[in-house]
């Protein structure tokens, strides 16, 4: 798996195989198709063998200051190169193999949403939100805009705009009637 | 392009091919390949050859209820099938060959961009929101959610979840210190 990201990082997705992976891995490629059915699938696989504990989320008591923090964090690990450009050709991936989007969901996107869930209801059980918050919304209006920005407009993400995301959400989520 | 659609709509994107289209038209494939570079540049004008007047903004002078019922449009041509899963899977094409993303975006993504930032645009110059309403992040707070459901989640949308984003976005803009 390390492999695979090295020879990604280098020559990028696209050009990606799984025949150029087991050369450079010094293994025949009946070897890596009798773990991984597909491309996609030994990819996704190496990309969640990353460190992820920075996406973790921090608890100091603040909710803003924490979601600012891990949304930070994400960002720079996977909207930055080398990883950026290889987890956008992920989700391409996922959207033309439902098997890849299955997995990728199972084992990335709804752990961490969970983990976003919980710190936002940490917060709510703490009072730091009105017990009306919806929660659920809120991760989507967190993750929504950074995802479009990143896949379909495709510009590069900043600081500065996740945090007029995160204003925009709580401003306006703690002013319902 | 309406046998591209036809055949999209029959055996799905992945199962498509130049080759097939071609047979399916009565053409030599090179008839194709020498206005169309690739298979997703194809899909794509064909995308865009359908109508999409649907997606044109009301101005009814109420800004809330004309996002709703532009926005319950233009999900129900794109998230719902036949369109929808053409459409993802377009998306999936274009992070994988960014000759596609440049041409939806320049062709779809940004002329309706446009269009709902100049609907926007008109709310705030008639008083409807106030001056300091931030165009570009509510375009993206309306867009994102919708995208990251119908992406990344993949659950199918609803109108009941658009009216709750727009809820959010308005509630949270105005109530802005």
């Amino acid at each position: 798996m390390r492999t695979t990201l090295e020879l990604g990082k280098e020559i990028g997705y696209a050009k990606l195989s799984i025949e150029a992976v087991a050369a450079r891995a010094g293994v025949g490629k009946h070897t890596i198709y009798r773990r991984w059915s597909s491309k996609g699938a030994l990819f996704l696989d190496s990309l969640l063998s990353l460190n992820k504990s920075d996406l973790d989320y921090p608890d100091t008591g603040d909710i803003v200051a924490d979601l600012r923090r891990q949304i930070h964090a994400a960002m720079d690990l996977l909207d930055r190169p080398p990883v950026g450009p290889l987890y956008r050709a992920l989700i391409g991936e996922a959207l033309l193999n439902p098997q890849v989007a299955a997995a990728l969901n199972d084992h990335f996107i709804t752990p961490q949403a969970e983990k976003t869930l919980a710190r936002l209801k940490a917060a709510r059980d703490q009072g730091q939100l009105s017990p009306g918050f919806d929660l659920d919304l809120a991760m989507d209006i967190l993750s929504g805009p950074l995802y479009f920005r990143a896949l379909i407009v495709q510009e590069p993400l900043t600081h500065e705009y996740v945090d007029r995301v995160i204003e925009a959400l709580f401003t306006g989520m703690e002013c319902r009637p």
